[in-house]
């Protein structure tokens, strides 16, 4: 087979066969093919779209590039939950230790921040000592014991997706909808799990802009996951702002203990509990959405989801009583950003705070560089609150070498709040659900 | 100034400025951007298609990415012909002597071969000794002396193409027209000549298709001969079937001669008076082509033109006698391939009777590859002809270690003939003329 026919083939619009993208991820993952022939690809594949046949063989052939990890040596059904990605999108470390804490056994491989948008371990990685990066066996042991491990995905899973994934961030491909669905169902194909639940982001933190692009993307994923035979639902949730207040790692790590510990952000804890519920219904409790919340409720109120929170932490190496020494926010400044005038918050700039994250050093622009995990933001508004001139928007948490640079740069995050005189109609924090027989949205 | 960000605005359609495609060029051509990157570029832009303000600037930013060349110590004015590229197109070698004998001095650079398509200079590299990288001054000279030079071009000359050239050729970039364009017009016009004539050949054997897609990339081209103050006039040409009767290296020297001698194929005879007479009114004379046609026919018929050529190899250290005595095809086998049936030849496949003569050696797939000057095909039919059951179609030229490998080809090289029991309406050689006062088409 031959790369460039290939290309030509996916630049003319034909429709390429399950041979053709077998061989296409097969040699450029064995370093046969070029990056500059695959950058061409990517392209193509891009502006020219995918079939749905073409994306399920894509995904496929991706699946294939590595090891499958085996999770039937554990008992009962196996979910795993996903996010497209957002601003302060702190779930999975609240939502998966209170699905643990209901029973369910939760096997979950995260990712890291990239760009505007934060990822799990590196949260995770906030806690001293810990340990992201177990083999396949210790994982499914500490589940075993404790119903809970949430790890980093190990090199030998899915290699095509790691390799693609940063060709397409340098070459302006990442904003596919068949690429992404494809990057993302592969890895979750090959991680064994039973069941996937799926978060779509969409809004102006989001990679999805608007609804139309997140239920497509939500519908192929659903797609695909079906024919291969994992039962696979969607729910697709409003990044028009933050999720909660906390942006930055460590200050999304204590507000997820704050959430578990019953207080938190009020948005973070009803996605919280939605979809810990959506898990325990997939997993097989045939109890209504108004039932089984006040349940998961009980389990925050007793503390039994903080404490398998916990409980994951410390198996994993984290030191936890260490985090309370040695207080992050001791050597960080904080600053204040104040509303100019009166009015009601109709925008926040998502993706801008994500990005101001990035710049004082609490995220990262290409894969593995390092990061500061005490920087970071607050926001004292959220979309729809009335502020008056003067009242606090956002807290920036910052090193003291970085307050100068700050101070300079208050215009233009208060500029990342649009006030207006008139009120707005509240937003609805999940949009639409797929797959779900009693559905919101 | 961000690749990344010019990329992602090339994908979405949006025209790029001048800044930015001068960005792109001088950071590729200088290494800054990898390979992946500019062929990300490259895809989105063949699928994206490009403005005229695009194109243009392109092109200038392609200029300015090398030296120039001076001609302006030659006297008259200096007038450059250009094929877009063909199957047996041995035009250079006849019409360009042909017009410097009559008085025009022509300093012309040519290329090589690459794919179906063969290259003057391999053609002239069929004379042991000859040297066709001469620098600029002794080109010069050359020039002044016998008023004829055909020279490869200097690395210094639009080293930006050479290096997008090289990607294109693997990304599958290469058959867009404002990339061909830009790809011609920069070397034409950094190669310092007054006057441009383009030979855009079209069909089979061509780059371009069909007759529209053909006047569309004259059109461009002409636009941007103009825009940077070279008349430009451009002849499409109609490359259905190979011109004249020979293919291969040494067989397509060997039948220029011939055309100079007045003997030769009547197509090749035709189109070499056609375009050394245009050339002729470009540079000033305003006669009639009526009347310019016989006086070039007395060129040929008196010597002159075939002793411009002669004059010129010797000059540049080919040893024609030695050409002679060499005799390139005593060491070849020749093969005819015979008809299979009676017919009128319908269809000729000209671009794999080209890449036939690839497979032999005397072509190459990747630039800089070496090839065998000797072998070839001649045909024994063109379009329009009746022939019989068993008499020849094509005789190719090989070498004795090839000729197992050809005979077991025989029947692919029948079909490149269509034949038909019908009589086909026969085509014109000039398809049409763009910016000629009297023209043909």
């Amino acid at each position: 087979m031959n790369i460039i026919e290939i290309i030509e083939r996916k630049r003319d619009g034909k429709e390429l066969t399950c041979e053709e993208l077998a061989f296409f991820v097969r040699a450029y993952t064995e370093d046969e093919i070029p990056d500059y022939q695959a950058a061409a690809f990517l392209m193509a594949f891009y502006l020219r779209g995918a079939s749905w046949k073409e994306t399920f063989y894509l995904t496929e052939s991706m699946v294939k590039s590595g090891q499958l990890m085996d999770l039937s040596s554990l008992p009962g059904l196996k979910i795993d939950k996903h996010s497209t990605g957002g601003v302060g999108d702190k779930l999975s470390l609240t939502a998966l230790p209170l699905a643990a804490a209901a029973g369910l056994p939760i096997a979950k491989m995260s990712g890291r921040g990239l760009g505007h948008t934060g990822g799990t371990l590196d949260k995770l990685e906030s806690v001293p000592g810990m340990n992201i990066a177990l083999t396949e066996s210790e994982m499914i042991k500490q589940v075993g014991e404790i119903g809970l491990c949430i790890n980093g995905q190990t090199k030998e899973l899915v290699p095509a997706d790691g390799k693609l994934y940063a060709l397409r961030d340098v070459t302006a491909t990442i904003s596919s909808v068949p690429l992404i669905a494809a990057s993302i169902m592969s890895k979750k194909i090959a991680s064994g799990t039973d069941k996937i639940l799926l978060d779509i982001t969409v809004g102006n933190g989001a990679f999805m802009g608007t609804l139309a692009q997140g239920v497509e993307l939500a519908q192929l994923m659903v797609q695909i996951g079906q024919n291969f035979g994992r039962e696979t639902k969607a729910i697709v949730t409003n990044m028009d702002q933050p999720l909660g207040n906390a942006i930055g790692n460590y200050l999304e790590l204590r507000e997820a203990f704050s959430c578990l510990e019953g207080n938190g952000p009020e948005d973070l804890r009803q996605l919280t509990l939605h979809f810990a519920a959506r898990m325990v219904q997939m997993a097989g409790n045939s109890k209504s959405m108004s039932e089984i919340i006040p349940e998961l409720t009980q389990l925050i109120e007793n503390g039994q989801a903080l404490k398998r929170l916990h409980l994951m932490l410390e198996k994993q190496g984290g030191q936890i009583d260490s985090l309370d020494q040695k207080d992050y926010l001791e050597d960080v400044e904080q600053i204040l950003v104040l509303a100019e005038k009166d009015g009601f918050v109709k925008t926040i700039e998502t993706k801008s705070l994500g990005l101001f994250v990035v710049s004082l050093n609490g995220g990262r622009m290409t894969k593995d560089a390092p990061i500061d995990h005490a920087v970071g933001l607050e926001l004292q508004v959220k979309k729809g609150m009335y502020v008056q001139r003067g009242q606090p928007l956002l807290r920036v948490y910052c090193r003291k070498n970085q307050r100068e640079w700050v101070e300079e740069r208050k215009y233009i995050l208060q500029k990342h709040f649009v006030l207006n005189a008139l009120e707005e109609r509240s937003e609805d924090l999940i949009l639409k659900e797929i797959g779900f027989e009693e559905v919101q949205g």
